[in-house]
């Protein structure tokens, strides 16, 4: 991205021991990120650090060049949670009782059925020289505090209490304090195509591209992601700059394009079953049930899907879903024969126009000379008949599992009329 | 953590655009930040920033205090990638053609059938004053550079690339170049208590522990983590002092404890059926097929786990499962007496000894009065009987799934003989 003075800059800093040992993933700097993006504002650094007074201090000391600091983490009633003394450190002020967060903490431990503790009592004093911030979905509190032209913000680090607080109080408090300039982006999906050919394909298009805008790729399980994106005060002109340049680019590259902006692959393949009012069910052995976990974690699912079998006995497979027990005796059960039998019982069985089933050796375990780990036949069932084909997905289970599930939705997509 | 200024310390630097804007989740961070620590380094801060020159020069002056300066991502062949020519700057060196390089670049398209562009060529390129280190994984190579007493590391940024490569090679360089004081942890999981309740509970405790010793909270899904670590130069000692405070512990908080060191609480489940030598089966619906993820993610989980009704659809728990229609009709789908006949009719259907069965209101939509989103049913059925019990986990959609899950599996967890 380019970067320009003229634009409200952000820095993140995630406090918290469990981040830098890797104990948690810091998935609420990415969720701040995002949301701090998408409103305008740009993201400079993210910065974990520990539990340390020296750390937390030295951290702000580095952010007088931006606008807003956002702090998330050390706000807990336990004895390692020293970011509020830190605070009253840095901001040379003291904690002072504040009966609306003593009012908040009180409110949530009736409702939990709970008895309030003295350390939850301690939750309540907050720094004199902050605004207090309600947060209603904890004990912790929220502050803001204003030094020279910046804005630093406290919040607790659990992720629920943070998003919350910060979509509901704080976002709205930065927009008015603020004059952003209008920021979009446009993320294209691609699947079926490497990063340096797509690159020399677009080359004199990316090359073409006006100084606003801005080109990055990002290659993930068997896709390339492209976001287009850029900063302009007229966001009207901005928008319409990106739409022309996304149709040029659909010229391009449209055969390997198959969404836009973050949709899963399984919402793109719910939409499509949506529009054609038909459903789907699965039947899965490697996948273990991560066909049915992508599909119902969009709401509304139910409308199209209508359930999975998970036979990963190979009784199961016979039982339940018909499968021929000559034929895994005959082709083994990692093969087309069985792929393919277990979908048209699948779709038999739950009564579906679809159906997708996988079978395969996940690992690390398992694997045979004919079929080593990582091989999987995946099939798909419509009202057009069988459609099967042999992947090998490599050697680490977690990524077997994952390419398979994505790889049945691509093959189901491309299926459904 | 105590810092002490004679340990091996270390910083991460993540590049790239995609993590500051939170298109994706910094999880390399967690996972170096992981395997540094427990292999004695001692992690000061994660600094994310994004794909510009100036950014990565600063990123890399803060650095002249650490040990340990390892940098991952801006290695890809397209034009945003800026890492390779940013370090020449730093180092004040210049790309030279590497043949080790190139044959590895070219070794990986010939296997994937790929033709090699000018693109790639460039990949062949590596600053003169490193130490040039294979990556067998992809087309972008690992560098090592050392300047006054640091050493800094430089690696692909995509996760499956770059754990191979610090595991295979990076590690074993770094513990043969610097003197490490040993560490340890130890992680204490528990459930069904909250983190200021276990606080006060184990005051003393904590108070009495010995100075290179530290403890941390880690409140999450209604569990709460404990991690007692520390380092010490004699390991033997410091296994020995840690082990005997968790005793003391368990003396203290055994029957919150249901594990140890980050297992998944349904490898917990997963074991504890195997050395029963029973199995187990589960009847889905609002959790789609998650309770059958989180198992089968277990290496070797097809020992005890048979497999999966995922009925999402009413039909469906009526024609395979067996659930009654008049119930159905009269209690709701989400009742204790449809939760229970899914539990008995998947253990029936797929001949378990165990099974378990969850039926609730995901949301966002489908609430009623009498049952708001977040409500959920789950069922045990095993060799003794049937077991349900009632939840309400909130609004959130993703949470309810998670939590449903994890109840699930706790049930029976508490239900296994």
């Amino acid at each position: 991205m380019k970067r320009d003075n003229d634009f409200v800059k952000a820095k993140i800093i995630s406090i918290g021991d469990e981040l830098l040992i890797g104990q948690v993933v810091n998935t609420n700097a990415a969720w701040l990120g995002n949301i701090l993006t998408i409103n305008g504002m740009e993201v400079i650094s993210t910065l974990t650090i520990g539990d340390g007074e020296q750390d937390i201090l030295e951290a702000l000391d580095s952010c007088s060049d931006v606008d807003i600091i956002v702090m998330t983490g050390g706000l807990g009633p336990t004895a390692d949670d020293i970011t509020k003394p830190t605070l009253c450190k840095y901001f040379n002020t003291e904690l002072e009782f504040c009966q609306d967060a003593y009012d908040n903490v009180m409110s949530i431990f009736t409702k939990r059925g709970y008895q309030m503790t003295e350390r939850n009592r301690g939750q309540a004093y907050i720094p004199k020289s902050c605004t207090y911030i309600p947060n209603r979905y904890g004990t912790a509190p929220c502050m803001w505090f204003e030094k020279g032209k910046s804005v630093y913000i406290s919040m607790p680090g659990v992720p629920f209490e943070m998003k919350n607080v910060f979509e509901q109080e704080i976002l709205p408090m930065l927009l008015s304090h603020f004059k952003i300039t209008p920021y979009i982006n446009k993320v294209v999906m691609t699947t079926g195509v490497g990063e340096s050919f797509l690159a020399d394909k677009i080359k004199d298009w990316e090359d073409a591209l006006p100084d606003f805008l801005s080109l990055a790729y990002l290659p993930q399980y068997g896709m390339v992601r492209l976001r287009l994106e850029g900063r302009h005060p007229d966001r009207d002109f901005l928008q319409h700059t990106i739409d022309e340049r996304i149709e040029q680019l659909k010229d391009l590259i449209g055969e390997y394009i198959f969404g836009y902006d973050e949709k899963p692959l399984a919402e793109v393949v719910f939409e499509k079953l949506k529009a054609a009012g038909a459903t789907m069910a699965s039947a899965e052995s490697c996948t273990g049930g991560s066909i049915a976990k992508m599909i119902t974690a969009i709401p509304g699912s139910s409308e199209v899907f209508k359930g999975t079998v998970v036979s990963y006995a190979t009784e199961v497979k016979e039982n339940v879903l018909g499968v021929s027990h000559d034929d895994v005796v005959k082709y083994t059960v990692v093969s087309q024969q069985v792929a393919e039998q277990m979908a048209m019982g699948v779709k038999a069985l739950l009564k579906t126009d679809y159906a997708v089933a996988t079978t395969g050796v996940a690992g690390p375990g398992g694997g045979t000379e004919e079929n080593p780990v990582g091989t999987v036949w995946i099939a798909v069932a419509g009202p057009a008949g069988l459609v099967s084909k042999r992947y090998n997905f490599g050697n680490s289970r977690e990524n077997n599992i994952e390419r398979a599930a994505i790889t049945a939705f691509e093959m189901l997509r491309r299926t459904i009329k």
